[in-house]
């Protein structure tokens, strides 16, 4: 079979705009440029899948193409299995990607109805059809030091050093996101491998002989505040604790070394070269020495916490796993996103993203001024505009993420259907977001995690979010389990709004895109956070527990 | 305060018959005629509750009141959170209850976030609005027996003889579901008081003086292919191996003892008023004792299989306490859902129920014939029908329940719509069904056990259901964990539909009850249902991986 590649253009292979912007987005998922093992239908995330398998990518193809506009298909794990007539508000397709009952919400239940062919793993953005490549990582991780910029060093990491672990797949993006907020990042890698594909790739400026030079560089960056990363070898066990003992100004220390797995985790003494083989033949001597390593690291990181440094876990579960392996402190620091990115979320604030239909690269800077346009106050949503247009190539169909809150969103989306309508843009924009998002999860590993009301796993609010999606107008919509954090840990749910230019895709963008970043805001409300409250009395947000019998 | 219930006639307190709908619906659940402890918010099903807690409560009816046509409400576990701006098609109402994330999702779990008033039991139809009383159970009772009477016994039990035990709140419905069969039916309670408050609300005929006695009486109606129902005091684990030793003509077996709680069921040798306080003081014995007499007990049942009579699980995990007390065989009979129900699924049949808004049992009335009318084919559903018109009393707003299917639904809809526009009933009805129907449950201990294609865990399909219900035009819809089998072991959904008599209200009526049953029909293509296909061939209705490039 050829590589499966979006149409672009104006040429309409469906029989209306939204039916066609599911199609090319399904297929762009597909795109090799995006997706991690296309053969496989396998986009990211291990194995996040578009579709079941190929007799059901082909149903989905054919049954785009012939869905009408007051029609809807329905996908159950990355298989169409109908077609009901709804009306026009309706959305064209309805997912829901491998939902389980609680009992059985397992990865051995999980694997083993997969092998018989009755699911698939959706993640977030991959059985929902709005992945656009590794832009959205990088995002995600400048959005997270923006936000750390913004809570303790005045909104800039100018003339501040963040020291850091693991230059994998997620974790290469923090030298470049520290970078992009002007300031000094040093990463420590076990394998001098993952680092020199980093400076290749130019998300790291430069790889240090030795800890030695690495730290001269870097504090001297410091003091002339000047951006730069630079990345050291070594296992992070033994030169974080190192450089703490060193006292060294380091302002923020954080790790996304693969802590969630502790056959990943290289254990000090052990050469990356011969771990997976060491891992594979004694993984219990493996695990146990792994974890010692880890209660070492954390151990450190708590040592910079008591110096008064900026510390925080980054979603790898390294804290549980030092606790496994003895160091009773290691929850002493937070998850980022109890400590950064919940005041956001309080905002409805969250990874906004769009897709040219067009193909045309032309069509996202037109996007990307408009945005600029827009918030012209917001100095670190431009910094991150003006720097994507620069530094990211595009996946696939040419694409853009930025966080937006709410009475943003929607602003947005008007203005990018009016492009369409002007001509301004060559083809419809597509508009959605990842599941990771203010009032669409439920996850108390990661999005969820010490809610201040103890609300963590109650999972009503991300199917509200799906339900109010789909009575708001978006095009189409998804329920996920599992996601990021894997089975039996969460439900997410994601929508995706066409901009085609017509007053009714105007009425619909305005409606989803209030609707869907004011779950985040009602969802805060409820658990008691006073920026969600200010947030929703400025903009008029309802919350009827709220009112008083006189109001209504 | 006040008891509460639901405003009847035609003059609105709300904005609209939609709005007033849920309004009156939420109040009539907890009219002390129909929920079990109004004064908690208990509506039925030991903890199902209506409204989180009493502001909550108010809340909701506050909200409702002054909720528009172009508006939605959010209920998250009984709580308003939520009102946003959506459109005319969407539902005003959108409910999410009791859900948890799977790794939480457990009764320990729930009870905790439950003490910390962060979520409500919903049961199926208590926090969605749309109970109706015991004829809800009467009603299912009759359609299970009238389905062994198809399968088996040519379509009436006329002639045979039923053996079951348990005379309790649900199982006190099956001597009544029998005789209305036309079948005769002789049932063990241990305890003598529940045969008498049976007799009294004419749901058993008589209670005979011992077995002896007993089994005269019945084999002489059976004889004479009289209906007839008989009550006799003892222990189903005496009395099911004696009857089964003296050889005599029975024809079906089941049990609704309360066996799912091994501390509810009396083992032998222990006397009915003993029981709770022995229960209570060693539980650990107590268990022991019952698991032993309930494997006694399911040794008769499979004795009964083995000599060709027909033997079903009603639903109460005999079979499982069975096992757990030593009798291996346990499982050689089905549950009664994929025995006799899931046939009825495969063709979209499920639950279908009304409520008369005006509060007058004329309108009932008015549509029981409108029903007689249409299926005039459906001999069953007209017993069904003109039996209940005699001997149920209603509770609270009047309203029927009975089963139909795919093509059926939505004829009776439109129908109840043309009524309420020409005015032969004096204003709007609600139309809606249990969470148990055929395409709106995921439950593998009930409505998906022992699914075709292994898909019992699989929770996708209600998600789907309840996401197309809101995009079809539904009043209000709701996903709901837990329910009849407990936290952890399902997940269903809601929908009801109001007829106001409007042409949109028709629409929306055509659409939803076609694509509500129809997701039972896809859900049982899908797992390979012959019956399933043929209704989705007859009908019409699209199964995408049915369908070939050709045809599009
Ligand atoms: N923040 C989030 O929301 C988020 C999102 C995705 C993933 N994660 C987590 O972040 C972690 C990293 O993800 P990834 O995709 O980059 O993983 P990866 O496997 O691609 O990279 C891990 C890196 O850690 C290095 N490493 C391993 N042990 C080391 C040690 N002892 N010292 C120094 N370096 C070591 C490896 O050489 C590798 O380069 C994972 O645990 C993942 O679950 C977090
Ligand atoms: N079919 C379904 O979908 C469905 C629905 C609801 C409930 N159930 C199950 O049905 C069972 C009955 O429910 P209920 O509400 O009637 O319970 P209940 O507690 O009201 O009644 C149980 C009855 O069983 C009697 N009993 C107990 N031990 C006995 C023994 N050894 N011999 C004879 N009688 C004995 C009790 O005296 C009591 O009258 C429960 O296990 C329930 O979970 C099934």
């Amino acid at each position: 079979m050829d590589p499966i590649r979006a149409a672009r253009g104006t040429e309409l292979s469906a029989l209306g705009w939204q039916q066609e912007a599911a199609l090319r987005m399904l297929h762009n998922n597909l795109d090799p440029e995006v997706a991690e093992r296309p053969q496989d239908l396998v986009v990211y995330g291990g194995t996040g899948k578009a579709a079941r398998d190929w007799p059901s990518f082909h149903a989905l193809t054919r049954t785009l193409r012939s869905l009408r506009d007051d029609e809807t298909m329905l996908v159950q794990s990355g298989r169409p299995v109908g077609v009901f007539r709804t009306h026009e508000w309706a959305p064209r397709v309805l997912i829901a990607n491998s939902n389980l009952v609680g009992d059985w919400a397992t990865w051995p239940e999980f694997r083993r109805l997969e092998a018989l062919g009755l699911t698939m793993y959706g993640q977030m953005t991959a059985g929902s059809w709005i992945y656009i490549g590794t832009q959205g990582i990088l995002q995600g991780t400048y959005e997270t030091f923006a936000a750390v910029a913004a809570k303790r060093f005045g909104g800039s990491l100018a003339g501040t050093l963040t020291l850091t672990a693991g230059c994998g797949g997620m974790g290469g993006a923090q030298p470049l996101a520290v970078t992009m907020n002007d300031g000094v990042c040093l990463v420590i890698d076990v394998d001098a491998a993952r680092l020199r594909r980093r400076v290749d790739t130019r998300y790291l400026d430069m790889v240090a002989s030795d800890l030695d030079e690495a730290l001269a560089t870097v504090l001297k960056a410091k003091a002339e505040r000047r951006a730069l990363s630079v990345g050291v070898v070594g296992n992070a066990a033994t030169l974080v604790p190192e450089i703490l003992a060193r006292g060294v100004g380091v302002d923020i220390v954080t790790d996304q070394t693969s802590a969630h797995d502790p056959l990943s985790y290289v254990p000090e003494g052990v050469d990356p070269g011969d771990a997976p083989d060491y891992a594979a033949k004694k993984p219990e001597e493996f695990t146990d020495r792994a974890r010692a390593s880890m209660a070492k690291h954390v151990e450190a990181m708590v040592g910079f916490l008591d110096a008064g440094t900026e510390v925080f876990d980054y979603g790898n579960s390294i804290r549980g796993e030092a606790k496994l392996g003895g160091y009773e402190r290691a929850f002493d620091f937070p998850g980022f996103v109890p400590a950064y990115i919940r005041p956001l979320f309080c905002e409805g604030k969250g990874p906004f993203r769009w897709a040219a239909l067009s193909g045309d690269p032309a069509d996202i800077a037109a996007t990307d001024r408009a945005i600029l346009e827009l918030f012209p106050e917001n100095e670190s949503l431009a910094r991150w505009i003006r720097m994507a247009g620069e530094r990211v190539a595009f996946q696939g169909l040419p694409a853009r993420i930025c966080w937006l809150g709410y009475g943003e969103r929607d602003k947005a989306g008007l203005r990018f259907n009016e492009l369409v309508a002007s001509g301004a843009v060559t083809a419809p924009i597509v508009i959605g977001r990842d599941h990771l998002d203010c009032g669409s999860v439920a996850s108390p590993y990661r999005e969820t995690e010490a809610m201040r009301d103890g609300s963590d796993a109650i999972a009503d609010w991300p199917l509200l979010n799906a339900l109010v999606n789909t009575a708001s107008g978006a095009s189409w919509v998804s329920i996920h389990h599992g996601g990021g954090v894997g089975i039996g840990r969460s439900i997410h749910a994601g929508q995706v709004t066409v901009a085609d230019g017509t007053p009714l895709a105007a009425q619909k963008i305005e409606r989803v895109l209030t609707n869907d970043p004011g779950m985040g805001v009602i969802r805060h409300v409820d658990a008691g956070y006073e920026r969600a409250e200010q947030v929703a009395a400025e903009h008029g947000v309802r919350v009827p527990m709220r009112e008083s019998d006189d109001v209504t």
